[in-house]
């Protein structure tokens, strides 16, 4: 084993150019331009795969961008473990607030920038690499391993759904392992045992039939930004609460354990809240910051657009106006019911002086994994070991709708080995990943793979 | 006279030819980009101001856009108009939109559609070829004949104010005739007598240092979209009341005589809600229609954005939003007052957590202007003259900031000899104006100038 580490600790420059040469393909699933870089993306990580040493390493074709299935058949007596992580990126956003550019990875000390560096393929690399030190080194696995790398998780894993319901069988596994979450603080080993689900609406509000003279109508026509700001207004009452009919009917109650339990973890409002430049922290009334992010139920606007948005003054009524929100769902929640929910408010809200359209754009349910399987077990001492630290157990306010489907379709329990922090920027300019945690990392996973192994 | 209007009909297409050339160039003011193309209009003006027989026709440079003016002095005993006119067009907006392209003019039926056919190319072209057609048929005028036209009308005629304040001598005049606003309805002369005011403000609200993950953080941390909204949608209570502290407290209320002058107008709230596409019109209650948009001051939102709006899903907390907020006076409110109401009132409503920045982009204030003056009255008889058809009276629910100016500084009052339409889609894609109204108005400046000269 300390052979297998010390590979892994020369090959460190090596892991690093490798995993920039997968940052520098702009993977960006919700960009249709993007279309070709996806299969590019999806090609270069079969390759990766190949390298280390799978014997299936393929594409599949969806009706979206392509999934990757690799695998390495060692014995049928020994347990199975699924690797599942995304190579899609979130899109740039705006270029101008990048310090490097996002497709060309930099290093600057221990952090790696790029697109994606975190959010996810830096973090599927890891077990890439694990296996391919251990192929490297000891020359075979200790289990059977599989890997489904998807390119659709920024967008909603719809297809992702569909390939796991027909292919259960080549999927089949003792267990998932995901790295795609954070780290509690740097440095301190931290499993993920639960996930909010999502449910991403659109609402687009027209008026007139085109822009009209702010002048000569002013005061005559419903604008409809006016209007999208009222309807949005009114989603919250004063006290932060969600105003949706029955939305909060499926919510589980924090248990009084489950509060003491966060209330023990060291969490600074004041260094949170300077962290990311707010003067204040605001939030749903009666609860801690961590309550609300892991255990209890938001919404967001996401983005908003309507009329002139340029330089200068355009005195004009807009013709239509946007907005997109977005919810995150706790246990049990669905994010069908809540779509529904949701929609049938906004219409109730809309008046009759404007078109109201609602579309539903993504959802995935909210998950709690089990925290007493082998499989979380035998990560935490992994973990551990690798960071020479405690491990910390703790929720997470974002999704990954896919570990409801391994749930459901696999029966499998998921393992979310994050290795990530909240503060690398993912989803925003300047996105980067730790090398120190990358390095963990695959240290971790050899860990993992030897002793499930076992 | 007959020769000088056989004169104009005869001549029809190459007024349009010209006019065309005129509106090839997209001097758009609000656009940095268009800096070079605002010169190309504005000695584009001059030559044609030279050609029509002005003794002196020149450029002043402003720090801005720059200010044409030109003049034919007849003789000191004789009266003096002064026409103004803006060169300066709204932006194209969105190109899709357009049936043709904005900046290459084309004649379909008795419409010219081009960015500023109407607003305000076309209507001050107008009094630019009545002159010629006197100067070339009857060989001079019979009055003194001033131009000012200036390229900032879209973006809030700072430095015209400037201008006409340095230079009261220059432009000294009995009376101001502008022709920038509509018809009532098509065929039918128009003069207006009111025009509403203008405090034309930004807001923009940061939140988080950077578009934080909206799992991660969602609920932690207040959404600048969200905080925006809920503070754009508390501008105006459920009666459509705008609620800034002290806002209609210089408000002029509508007189009997002058809504019972406003019954008598046919106006029909269906066709007016049909032509505009909207299923039912909506306004401040206890108004008509007509009242709203002549009478009352109003509140619109321009344009917001914040956040995610291009394709599909992102998940994200946004780090700003901003919108542009107009509102339309009427007499006796101060667009400075205003201006400092509004900031005030958003200063309060703005929570502790987003910091929140509130300027002023440009503003004007409303008139009345006297309809019993000597240039309304010859201008009503000159315009009935020319359209054969009884002379109506109105007001409009736009602003034209330099009207207020003009009675301040000259001390001339203004006749606003409006020859648009409302449904000519000024500031919004496919604006177009009438040939016929175009040729009918410059009849009108002709009969105005005869019998003005007397």
């Amino acid at each position: 084993m300390s052979s297998t580490i010390s590979y892994i600790k020369e090959n460190r420059s090596r892991y690093i150019e490798e995993l920039n040469e997968y940052l520098r393909i702009p993977s960006v699933s919700a960009e249709n331009e993007h279309k070709a870089d996806m299969y590019r993306a999806a090609k270069f990580t079969v390759q990766k795969l190949k390298d280390a040493g799978m014997t299936t390493a393929k594409i599949f074709d969806t009706n979206g961008h392509p999934i990757v299935f690799a695998e390495i058949k060692v014995s049928a007596s020994k347990p199975t473990i699924l690797f599942y992580g995304h190579y899609d990126v979130q899109p740039a956003g705006d270029l101008k607030l990048w310090n490097t550019k996002p497709f060309e990875p930099t290093v600057i000390g221990d952090k790696l920038f790029a697109r994606g560096a975190t959010d996810d393929k830096g973090q599927l690399f890891v077990h890439i690499k694990s296996v391919e030190a251990l192929m490297k080194t000891v020359g075979e696995l200790p289990l059977n391993v599989k890997y489904l790398i998807e390119g659709e998780e920024e967008i909603g894993s719809e297809n992702l759904d569909v390939f796991i319901n027909k292919n259960k069988d080549l999927l089949k596994c003792d267990a998932v392992v995901i790295s795609d979450t954070s780290l509690y603080a740097p440095g301190v080993p931290t499993l993920t045992y639960g996930l909010r689900g999502l449910c991403y609406m659109e609402i687009e509000v027209t008026g007139p039939n085109r822009d009209l003279h702010s002048g000569t109508y002013g005061g005559a026509v419903a604008n409809p930004v006016n209007v999208l700001d009222d309807m949005i207004s009114k989603l919250h009452d004063k006290k932060g609460k969600i105003t949706i009919d029955n939305f909060y009917d499926d919510v589980i109650k924090l248990t009084k354990a489950e509060r003491e339990n966060f209330k023990k973890l060291k969490f600074s409002e004041k260094a949170y809240a300077k962290e990311i430049g707010v003067a204040e922290l605001a939030g749903e009334e009666g609860y801690t910051t961590l309550e609300r992010q892991w255990a209890r139920p938001t919404l967001d606007c996401n983005g908003i657009n309507g009329g002139y948005t340029g330089e200068g003054a355009k005195t004009i009524i807009p013709s239509k106006a946007s907005a997109k929100i977005s919810m995150r769902l706790v246990p049990n929640q669905d994010p069908k019911k809540i779509e529904k929910l949701f929609t049938k408010y906004i219409k109730q809200l809309a008046p009759k002086s404007v078109k109201v359209s609602v579309t539903s754009l993504h959802g995935g349910y909210p998950v709690v994994t089990p925290i007493d399987s082998k499989a979380t077990l035998v990560a935490s001492k992994a973990m551990e070991k690798a960071f020479k630290k405690k491990i910390v157990y703790m929720k997470e306010g974002g999704s990954i709708p896919v570990v409801a489907t391994f749930a459901k379709e696999l029966k499998a329990p998921t393992v979310l080995m994050g290795l990530g922090l909240d503060s690398e920027n993912l989803h925003s300019p300047n996105e980067h990943f730790s090398l120190t945690h990358f390095m963990l990392g695959i240290e971790s996973s050899v860990y993992f793979l030897e002793e499930f192994g076992k």
